[in-house]
């Protein structure tokens, strides 16, 4: 928002393409050709262990690595990776995982030693995000939307040598599925992506079977190896976000307040789509909603996203027709997966690439987000906390607000004795211009380019307040403000591309161990 | 077989990369980039009819349109796009069809008048053949095999433009299914190829949902425009092919024979998988196997194909675990898909790609497949008749022979007072060398490569013949033997491709008028 602020290079990244506003998709785009390795008839797929996929797939220093999320803070096939990784003696990696979780910590040693150079990621959070914030990855990471990971892996700016897919159930062919074996995590989206585009694709499990798990999300033309190991993951790590409606008071009020804005806005109608995230927040909204669609009768259409039990309760009532599912929050959203065809998986492209023929977020009404910062431009700031330490990303967020019809930010004015309404926020997100409304504890700013649904907000009677005000307000509460930037000098240890790709924003480096602030953030 | 017998260079078609012999894929090969255009956030993909699909798409003279076969002989989509195309005045168009049958008749207009200058398809049954067999079509047409097709297409060899793809049902969004709606018809498995691959796809139905039907066969991400007009085409019309087993005794007791081969050869234990076609006799081979297995108590692991009522039985009796399923052919089939998740959808290059990361016919056990002539190298023509002018084409064919651990002709000796076991077929559709048994009413001949398996079959007491007994036999019953093949100086009206590219034969024109002889064929 602010392009004047970013550099025109940035040393280990390359030319900045600046953010200079939304843009329509350009005309034509190309997906990129990819090369793959025919199998022989006959050749066993099988590998003995993670070590011979490296010399098989000849995977060498420099090499692209990716991973995908589903397991969230559960996953383990990062870590076994690249611990093989780091005995074979490789060097210069880049990993291209679709999220980065505390879990992932034995990565900051890797990125020390030089195992990894290159970091591209739509979230991070934990150990890595605090070793990239203190400049201990050799290159500035690279912090993408989910859906523009998705729209880069397929123009070929991300060259993928070698996907890594943790698979919860697969047969010896590469078919693989996340809604069953003990480890089952919902749709695989992020790795479909991956599995289509990679020029190695390498299915690793910890249920092998004779007979292919259903549905699948992985098909065995896409895959060269299959590799059983002893433990994917824990699946409870899959709940690592809050998954349960919020019951605190000031929490409820915000919820009860977005889903009156929802209300108000024309939009619950017949038909009506809807994404929240996985925070208590957004549950409880999502409970509000649920409300309101079954005492005014309304039957919506879809929701989408990162799915929890609140969306699966609503499509088992009735309220929606289908469930569009990148990824399951919880172990409900995984049972509905495995047996309710109307809940549909979708690929990280068809979930939110703006390149692609039609991604669902376009077809989103109403989206709750949340957010670490917002400015007096609507701008968000899901990324850096107020001691300048990476805390997370846009995941979805940029992708969902831009396309919603209505996009929602709900966060409190202040958390941990920090503003969370500040003048120009640390770090640009999610622009402006994309988001039609934030609620606190109170009220509700509009987007001033948004007087139509300021109007209906009105005449519901809502509390309806300025950007303005609520910094004051947020003000009022924390008296000393916000921190000032970095300096600009610091060194760049993150460049955050907004989804087609240019830059809405750096992250400079932060030496000194400062307290952090986490919020609870859905990606 | 018999590559001097090729032209180095045909008119119309290229160089010919004549085919010496079965070889294993490259090493490595490229998926071509794809050029697509985005959908600008809020844009209607529903547009009012065929005819404003061509605007949209700015579908000029020289474009290449695609379609598939699901709706078989009840498909009415290719001839409503060409009957606008030719109103628009275009010209010089190229038909990639996955398949042609009779009800696309009216595409011999197209032909003669040049709206329609190349035809590339895997099978064409019907007055479209016996045109192309006679000259009316400007240039060769190529024939591929299904595999083939979506290797060409994969690799950009065939650059589709559009991709029209019938759908019995479908969102506004272009999420379609062929498991719902009036002329449901089974997985959309070669339109899945298509529009992946195409620079635009425009999915047609006549059942507009405001839900997406399930499963999903082809996604919103992937599709441009959509289309609702009254009628794809007649779902009757899947049925175009026998679906009964055959109760004529000499079909039974080649049916049999076949059962016994492979029972015989070892294959059939536990793990077992299968593939028929369509015709009597490869049912009733399908009804003997199955009652040896329930039998034995083998169970198997997958049926494959062109799935039918019979597989359907086999896998609800638990008798195989999952059913891969490329195109239904009969409603008992479709009405599994929907209801079945073991009855799992595949693209045609998950089925028979010989380039993708493993196709499914390279698991197959056993294969049963028809023959039009075969000859004493164990070719198999499936392409022309004796009367020279084409009858169907490889589909499968030549896929799933070379794919499968057995694969077993069956064929009688004669038909229609023509030998069916030859000297030299006339065209060379499938290669001896993957051919390893072929059953006939009075004996097995096994590929003379196949001598483990003709010492199991003489252990087991079946009649083991020679292919040259066979022969003999044929002639004995039809002394005047085969007509010669048409001159070489004739004009080259199809190119017959194996799976990889390379030229197995060429199809030279038949001007004359003569009886034609059918086979029944699936493909």
């Amino acid at each position: 928002m602010n392009p004047s602020r970013l550099p025109e290079h940035v040393e280990g990244y390359g030319p900045v393409r600046a953010f200079d506003g939304v843009r329509p998709p350009p005309d034509v785009v190309s997906r990129a050709a990819v090369r793959t390795t025919p199998c022989a008839s006959g050749r066993d797929k099988l590998l003995p262990d993670i070590d011979a996929v490296f010399a098989a797939c000849n995977i060498r220093d420099g090499a692209t690595l990716s991973f995908h999320h589903h397991l969230r803070n559960g996953d383990q096939l990062l870590n076994q990776v690249l611990a093989v990784a780091a005995r074979r003696g490789l060097r210069d990696l880049t990993i291209a995982a679709s999220s980065i979780f505390p879990v992932h910590a034995p990565l900051v040693e890797h990125m020390r030693t030089g195992v990894v150079r290159r970091l591209t990621t739509a979230y991070m959070s934990g150990p890595v995000a605090e070793a990239v914030s203190r400049g201990v990855l050799a290159t500035p990471a690279v912090m993408t939307t989910h859906g523009g990971r998705a729209r880069a892996i397929e123009a070929g700016e991300v060259h993928i040598d070698a996907a890594f897919i943790a698979a919860p159930a697969a047969d010896r062919h590469g078919n693989a599925s996340g809604a069953e074996g003990r480890a089952a995590c919902g749709p695989l989206g992020y790795a479909m992506v991956d599995a289509r585009h990679a020029e190695r694709v390498i299915v690793v499990t910890d249920e092998l079977r004779v007979a292919p798990p259903t549905p699948l999300d992985i098909h065995q033309d896409d895959v060269d190896f299959v590799v059983r190991i002893d433990s994917i993951g824990d699946p409870a790590g899959i709940l690592s976000g809050t998954t349960r409606p919020t019951t605190e008071p000031v929490g409820l009020r915000i919820a009860e307040a977005a889903a009156d804005v929802i209300s108000a806005s024309g939009l619950l109608r017949e038909g009506f789509s809807f994404q929240t995230g996985a925070g208590g927040v957004s549950i409880a909204a999502a409970m509000f909603v649920r409300e309101r669609m079954l005492r005014d009768g309304v039957v919506g259409s879809f929701c989408a996203g990162g799915v929890t039990a609140a969306q699966v309760a609503m499509l088992d009532e009735g309220l929606f027709s289908n469930l569009y599912d990148v990824q399951c929050f919880d172990p409900k959203a995984v049972d509905s997966y495995r047996r309710d065809p109307r809940h549909l998986a979708m690929s990280a492209s068809m979930y939110a690439n703006p390149n692609s023929r039609g991604p669902l977020v376009e077809r989103l009404d109403a989206m709750l987000l949340g957010a670490a910062e917002v400015d007096l431009d609507f701008n968000v700031n899901v990324t850096t906390g107020s001691d300048g330490l990476i805390l997370g990303g846009s995941g979805g967020h940029a992708d969902t607000a831009a396309g919603a019809k209505l996009a929602i930010v709900t966060t409190r004015l202040t958390a941990g004795g920090r503003p969370k309404i500040v003048e120009r926020t640390r770090c640009l997100t999610t622009p402006g211009a994309t988001i039609d409304a934030v609620v606190t504890e109170v009220g509700v700013a509009v987007h001033p380019s948004r007087q139509e649904l300021r109007d209906r907000l009105l005449r519901a009677g809502m509390d309806v307040v300025t950007i303005e005000g609520l910094l004051a307000r947020a003000r009022a509460l924390v008296p000393e403000g916000i921190e000032g930037p970095p300096e600009d000098s610091a060194r760049v240890v993150a460049v955050v591309e907004y989804r087609d790709g240019r830059v809405t924003d750096v992250v400079r480096s932060t030496p000194s161990r400062r307290s952090m602030v986490r919020v609870g953030l859905s990606q």
